[in-house]
């Protein structure tokens, strides 16, 4: 199977801060390596994982070239445009050319939700005043609206949109997206959730854009292979592993901000960043970050010998 | 009844566009004049029906500035900061302290949504931070997330949040909230959704912020006014007018854009102004612009009257 | 205003029982008896509050019998045919009218949610098998489907659709029904939700259909007294009356069952008749029943002295 | 890997209907041998599928006895009980275990939701009177309410739940009751939407419940024996054809019912049974049935090669 050039790991990328509107400069450093060093495909920054909508715009600019001079076209950086704003869309799109990125990705705009002909359309808009390519990005659960099969379709006849990263935890979806591969066989598709990694790959997406790659890039990586080959008994084992770390890591909070939570709180104990959460959101506490440090401490041992 | 500073009718004004990312400037004098010819006790900018998050922050900018200027504190002038980004809230709050508003509205940031005690402490941290008092705004269909009664309770003990915004279009939340004013009787409480406007003040909410008073301000007035006299049947009169825009304006397009396109397109027929929609949407097509001449035809006899 | 044939309060009797399938007889006469010393205008059962769709069917005919044996025509009876089996509705029909009920209450069978073509149909062929005339039961929560206002409109033309209960907690919905009587003059809209019995009936809807009607029944009929002869004031302090009974009974515990358990729990402490709750509910346990008894001891002497 | 006893292709039986409270006799017989003859390792009745809860009692316990008699013990017969009736579930529990059936199915009563610990005592009362084991079934888009991971966990400390039906769509629930199995190694779990099929046996799921598997029970079955081998290249082919009939023939009619719609259309078209509905659906009309004959005439060449 010939895979297109986006596919693989590319790990949404959390955003090191260490104060309300200022980024953690050197614990970016310290993480973009760790994550390049895990043998990752590509990075992906300002996503939902990366607290893009959180983030002044000042800051996002920053982190966009801090990132791009840091990766250093080691692997392709894609930047999350999704905005409430058109023209704020452009400019985010702009800076990330301007910076050396290689690719944009979308959502629908999430505040008053669109139906499907207006989100067309509002693609066709968008396309032609972007100078990079644009992946779209389906997550209903917070945009409301969904890219429906039919809109990623046409989206297909367009060749500045070159994929797909699909985070509707739905596999029906997504079989439904890999069954119009035929009209566009170089166009990858990535899943969002990892728990959704092992299926999907094996099932004809090309990889990942999955938060627990911020951590432990290589146990993604290392899946994201095996599946690729088949090797059905390892997909087995690995993806175990990624259940663990999602049912310790991802449901210490009530609430949907626990998944960015417990990544950046099992980082800053590793050593690698600060954990400090934009507004809406605070970092762990002490009982929570007790127990992330517990799994940490089950779950080291075993991924360090992958 | 001694009611609340704010009170009474405080439309959320549309935004006049004359393309992407351009005020219709003239639109925008004529706009407010009409409006606040109608009586009007103030005004509301950058909410859900201004299209706040669509527009540019320099259009937003703009828009505040001229705004201000234009109604020259005839009426107070509200500005909605609500933004899934912290620091563009303030700067938003900034530029309409320079502007000389008089206060700002502000929804849950809607991307992530947040739960409760979240909320509560993004509140604790965001106000201290303002130039100018703040009116909660809770809007659940689409932030996703409601100012919860023991939220807004905890809010009244703030003396810097002085009043709520309710468009949940629950009158049963609306009641869990009334009874709570006993604890800040000086807070109004302005309903959103003009089919509930009659139904609020009757119930003792102090006003409305209705998007058809762009259109018809006078209409919006007279019904608040009645409603406060407890004038029954002149209530139901006035309010079944308020139903006829609403089943005849609202109702145009199938999309939740459909009732700011009915109030633009309204506006553009009457010659107010420009009913250029911010993307993702798009103006009405001419089968509905038909539509809406035909409402207006009907309507305007009887409300010219009033 | 000439009030239809069906209106003031009609109360969703819960379904006093002793064991998962056994009625509490005389519990059952001495509610009864509660009850219509209030004044109510008439009784409905088998509704939500009465637990309908979990008592076995031998239960339900059992129910009916002995509650229109016991009304002997003192007050129009009313009961819910609702179901997901056509069959099973129709049984219960012809039990309702064996017995000498007067009225029978559907709402969407509610288990695979219908369009509104397919409500409309099976509307179509209920209504000729039925012995006994309909009212529509408008209830989205919990059939997952409205009846939305073309479809009550087109009811309106089939003279064995009588009248309206809403339950959807929606006074736009309400609104939009009550826009559409001219159509049918002798139609009653009834509401559900006892917070929006003031607002509805001062809109121009015939009363309501409340649980806490079951206990004090008296509160309910003043209310709708007061609204209809729109006596703001009063109107006021009797519906703040209400607010007391579901802020206090109503929130104790966090299911949907909590307002089911709340009225049975504050029967059972004023001697009315067992609490037992119909499977898959189960009684409030002591913790519950002491704050019910605390709330029965501040509203009692207050509802005492109506 | 040791499969538990009950695994495979276990078809979701439609009923087939000559008229609102009739059952196609003929029709099931025929329906039964069609099915069997594909290879399937058991046959579920009175399920989603099956329209259980549409139809009257008397129905229900006539296919019962009808289907068990038929099928003859030559593989397990499940009937659906779920119900908001606890008695009425009871009932159709004995006439199962009379009938000779094998095993019993059972979803969160759904009309009123229930909280996870009402639920879990539900099911403590319900397992001790049933007279055969008991599936769970996760069906939260149409009874409201999951089977919580912590319910299911719960469940398998008690012998007489013997497994779970899961059809919430959503791959990573699947994948947190399969991080359970080590707890009761012989539970099967089978999966509803037989487009998660092939996924869900790959990731160690035990077989489908698939409502396809009434028109074409062997490629179902092929595909879960493909999958349960490993066989990748394979499964992805035959699954590939799952998707067709599902694109083809699922999603005709716009509702909910468009699913059993199609099945039972087709069914018809090959002679199998009668494509009645049972209320509150009706059966395709020319123009829907025209579509469903164009896609079998495309989809049967191909499968009967098979």
């Amino acid at each position: 199977m010939n895979f297109p050039k986006y596919h693989g790991i590319i790990p949404p990328m959390v955003t090191p801060l260490r104060d309300r509107d200022a980024l953690d400069v050197a614990g970016l450093e310290r993480l973009i390596e760790h994550i390049l060093a895990g043998g990752v495909h590509g990075l992906f920054i300002l996503g939902t994982t990366g607290e893009g909508p959180s983030l002044s715009y000042r800051l996002r600019k920053e982190l966009i070239e801090r990132t791009c001079r840091q990766v250093n076209r080691r692997v392709p950086v894609l930047v999350g445009i999704t905005d409430t704003a058109f023209q704020e869309s452009l400019n985010v799109a702009r800076w990330s050319a301007d910076a050396g990125a290689n690719a944009l990705v979308v959502a629908p705009p999430y505040y008053l939700p669109e139906g499907q002909p207006e989100l067309q359309e509002y693609l066709d808009h968008l396309v032609p005043e972007l100078p990079l390519p644009l992946f779209l990005y389906n997550m209903p659960a917070l945009t409301k609206v969904a890219m429906e099969p039919e809109t990623v379709r046409r989206a297909m006849d367009e060749p500045r949109i070159i994929g797909l990263k699909d985070s509707s935890c739905s596999m029906i979806y997504l079989h439904r997206i890999l069954a119009l591969l035929p009209h566009r066989p170089d166009w990858p598709v990535l899943v969002g959730p990892e728990e959704m990694l092992a299926d999907s790959v094996l099932a004809g997406a090309h990889g990942g854009v999955n938060g627990g790659a911020n951590l432990f890039p290589k146990l993604y990586v290392k899946l994201f292979e095996t599946a690729r080959a088949g090797d059905l008994a390892r997909v087995r084992e690995l993806h175990a592993l990624v259940m663990r770390v999602s049912e310790g890591l991802y449901r210490i909070g009530r609430h949907s901000s626990a998944i960015i939570k417990g990544i950046k709180g099992a980082l800053a104990l590793s050593g690698v960043c600060d954990d400090f959460m934009a507004e809406p959101f605070q970092r762990f506490r002490d009982p929570e970050r007790a127990r992330v440090r517990q799994i940490l401490d089950e779950l080291n041992p075993i991924l360090n010998d992958l």
